[in-house]
């Protein structure tokens, strides 16, 4: 066995070399946590800012005993906390979907939680919190986590607890473990789900009648929870735009090096465009699409298909036959006439289950075009045969469309060329189509979120020291230093009817049109479109000048001064 | 206008945070150039190491005037030129597809030509060559494009100069800008075109007489333009196998984050498996397929996807749902079974053109199949509708099949899918696919490929400034200095019958089952098949203490006791 041998058996299981490496960066703090070596609690106190939406009143007779706690009023940090608590045995899961950052969440809550307190681990999610499946968190495993990406030092999955049965088996948990708080890192429905928790375990759960406290913690690559001032961005949009700004600009390079390709890129993110308005900041390419601007534009899909056409036309007259699109995973459902027909498809195709399925698949699209309106009709008769089937053929459990698996991309290519040789015969259109998504949830965490989500986990600690629950832990000020705060969660839902149920959510933070971000997407975009402005934003860098990024749409839409973000 | 807007209009245009810091990166050069900040061009002697082929006697035919001055002698540096040579006219131009750290070799170039001499960029490859399309490389141009990504600075292009009004067109831009000499920066076709230019326009170009000279310098991110220890690796294959790698890492994370995913990862590399074995070493997934294996195992389809379920299935036993799977883009080719019958699919095919033709679109599949062999016929019967489709529709100008369009990883999706049903019915399988490729051919370049490019175009400009012709400039010793070195790539040629004619080829290096870093693979990977043994090696830096990784083939195939390169 050679050394070289040896040193690459040390790199397995999580020891590359930047991960060994990028473990012993040390993370600024707020200076309410005072020093970076050994941070310290804090507790808090009130603001005067009282969160309401328009469902409060139904809210309040639902959540009554978290509302009279907090009365949905803000929480900002006092100052170091005076009275040292001991004893607290807390819980810490991941629900949903994988971001950057949750690791040093984890790191966070251990290290203000201190060797008075206990935390555990749930592992595999929101399940595990019903089977009870825990362990606890060691200095050992923080030293181990922090800094690297993904959830899987604990798991997640996408259970709602829900159930009167779910609720039994948390309580259950609960007393088996004696535990005092529980955290959910986790996205907006996650955090719903923590307030709906926080009501349900707010007292009486334990054997002296005490209850459990519930705080949450904003996770979401999409970046759509975002509460104006009190929440700027989820952690790990961040990284996960960082990652695909870096292969767009790659494949920038890429289209006027070779001179011969565009390439349509598929972002993820199923409801807010927010990814893909960011990596375009990033990037300047040639076209983006933004959803809401679809919706808000009440866009066909035929304009849009034109839209694309022209600057391909104008750019190969210009000699440049290659150029970039960027596309939301989640474009045909914001295309309005798309919409209607997907809706009216689901109700034909759910009045004649027992026919289509009789039916040879090449005549399906007869007979089903046969019973829509007119409009929608000519739409579906106008769509490629691979889009046609799919919208014919996949229906989830719940008889809706599995929109995330039409590939946009190559409809946008192939309608796209189709336009084009009507435009100009003679413009040469030749496509590459990719779908970024999964690369860019499980990265090291950018600087911006791993010292944000270390942050986050010291706030998430102080607030259960702070004998706290039914809040979102925050950071606000994120270019000045950094301040704890606690958005009360009950103050932010809504109710909306569902399956003839009302369901409480958190709105999903749209682009909005008149956002600073957007405003100065639309003000550069056609001069992008016209000429190659584009930049690569290159990969991420955990050491020297480059390393202090805020995404770019968050300081914009913030009013900050600079693209640098400052904690501590 | 606030600072920020300015701010952000200041990163359009290559000008990203991250570009205009990398520009200022200082590049390490090998001692015998003397100082990083003036590097001084060397001349060279010959070694002892003659290169030969099993054809050299048919080549030494050919390229009589080459072999005669080169002697097919490996030239190494003789230390700083004593002679400065003025008034050398030099263009350079990149050749195939693009690859990081083309423009440090125009950076090199034109540092080591000096002020005394003239480098010109051929702009879009090889036909810039037959346009005489060139304009004149500044000082401030250097600067600009130093440690950027991508060939965008000229463009590129895959023109393969053939005929004998293609070898006039260059001769009459050699006249017309009066030049001394050319490099062709490109692959292993590339450099066969140079060899062969080289030796055309050896002598009696130019009015006087004289002739221009002609290097090449060694580039591909696939890795199969490699000789021995001349040549360790070609440029642009650490950053590609870099960014393949954290994708594939990130992937990887993700896998045991979501714990529920398969991902397949189609890797580029059409021929060669080198990027996969790379990407590999780096990130422990659970299965990587190397073609040359394959070919040289003889192994079906059927075992393949076989191998593939099991594992599958053996990881579910273990409660593992998840797993990454790498494939080299070129597979199917080295099965020798598809290999067969895509050739024996060709000829049916040829021979009836018209009949097929007229046949529906479904009722090909049996009346092709009912040509074929019995073999090929039941295995053509064997593949999904949709790569039968492909198998049967596509045809590139030549009559071949374009194997590249072949969605091999939806392939090994479904056929493993089937037989994972066959073994074991309980077990979940779910996967998603990728392909990386384009992302990769244009990031920034490593710190590695920066540092080597600087010294390859170092090294071909010392070699023009030398009076050398017909060479590959090289870098050896990559891990103990570096020492600029020259091959003669006349001796590198190999004779092969294509379309009735002798055409000159530098074999493609592929994979050898004995080399160590393949030998290493094997002995690790039934571990990481059978555990959670990955690694995340993160985006490559630029600054700090992870930047001076070179690629772990390398340092096994070389035998270094490092994976840290070391020039200068």
């Amino acid at each position: 066995m050679t050394t070289l041998v040896e040193q690459l058996l040390n790199t397995e299981a999580h020891k590359s070399i930047f991960e060994s490496a990028v473990r012993q960066n040390l993370l600024p703090v707020c200076a309410a946590f005072g020093s970076s070596d050994q941070p310290q609690p804090v507790s808090f106190r009130s603001t005067d800012r009282v969160l309401s939406t328009k469902d409060s009143a139904g809210v309040r007779a639902q959540f009554p005993q978290s509302v009279a706690a907090s009365g949905n009023v803000v929480l900002t940090s006092a100052g170091p906390s005076s009275a040292a608590v001991h004893g607290k045995r807390v819980a810490v899961l991941f629900s949903g979907g994988p971001a950057a950052g949750g690791h040093n969440v984890v790191c966070g809550l251990k290290r203000v939680l201190g060797a008075g307190n206990t935390l555990f681990g749930v592992t595999a999610g929101p399940k595990g919190l019903l089977k009870g499946t825990l362990f606890e968190i060691t200095d050992a495993h923080v030293d181990f986590i922090l800094n690297t990406g993904g959830f899987d030092f604990l798991g997640s999955d996408r259970t709602k607890i829900k159930s009167d049965e779910q609720f039994a088996q948390v309580r259950e948990t609960c007393v088996k473990h004696n535990l005092d708080a529980i955290v959910v890192v986790g996205g907006d429905d996650s955090n719903t789900n923590a307030a709906v928790l926080a009501e349900s375990l707010f007292s009486g759960v334990k054997a002296d009648g005490s209850g459990v406290q519930v705080i949450g913690v904003p996770k979401t690559i999409d970046g759509d929870l975002q509460i104006g001032d009190l929440l700027a961005i989820s952690f790990g949009f961040d990284t996960a735009t960082r990652i695909y700004s870096e292969m767009v600009g790659n494949i920038l390079q890429d289209t006027s090096s070779s001179l011969k390709y565009w390439h349509f890129v598929k972002l993820m993110g199923r409801s807010a465009s927010h990814v893909a308005l960011e990596v375009a900041l990033q990037t300047k390419p040639a076209m983006t699409l933004i959803s809401e601007e679809v919706a808000a534009k009440k866009m066909s899909l035929a304009s849009i298909i034109d839209g694309i056409a022209q600057v391909i036309v104008e750019r190969s007259h210009k000699g440049m036959n290659y150029g970039v699109l960027l596309a939301p995973e989640g474009l045909i459902e914001f295309i309005p006439e798309m919409n209607a027909m997907i809706a009216e498809l689901n109700d034909v195709l759910a009045h004649h289950v027992t026919e289509v399925a009789a039916l040879a698949d090449d005549a399906k699209p007869a007979f089903i075009g046969s019973k829509l309106s007119a409009d929608n009709a000519s739409l579906l008769a106008s769509l490629p045969d691979y889009i046609v089937n799919m919208l014919l053929a996949e229906r989830d459990s719940h008889g809706n469309l599995q929109v995330s698996l039409i590939p946009t991309e190559q409809l946008l290519i192939d309608m796209a060329k189709q336009r084009v040789k009507e435009l100009d015969a003679a413009v040469p259109f030749a496509a590459h189509k990719h779908f970024l998504g999964y690369e860019g949830r499980c990265g090291a965490p950018t600087l911006f979120d791993a010292a944000y989500t270390y942050n986050l986990g010291l706030t998430a600690g102080s607030l259960i020291l702070d004998g706290r629950t039914g809040y979102m832990a925050t950071i606000t000020g994120l270019t000045s230093g950094g301040t704890p705060q606690a958005i009360p969660l009950a103050g932010l839902l809504n109710i909306e009817r569902r399956h003839g149920q009302d369901e409480f959510v958190i709105e999903k933070a749209l682009v909005r049109m008149d956002s600073p971000a957007m405003q100065y997407f639309v003000s550069r975009r056609d001069d992008w479109a016209s000429n190659d402005l584009f930049a690569s934003p290159g990969p991420r860098q955990f050491w020297g000048p480059t390393t202090h990024q805020q995404p770019i749409s968050v300081a914009l839409n913030s009013g900050a001064d600079s693209l640098m973000f400052q904690i501590g």
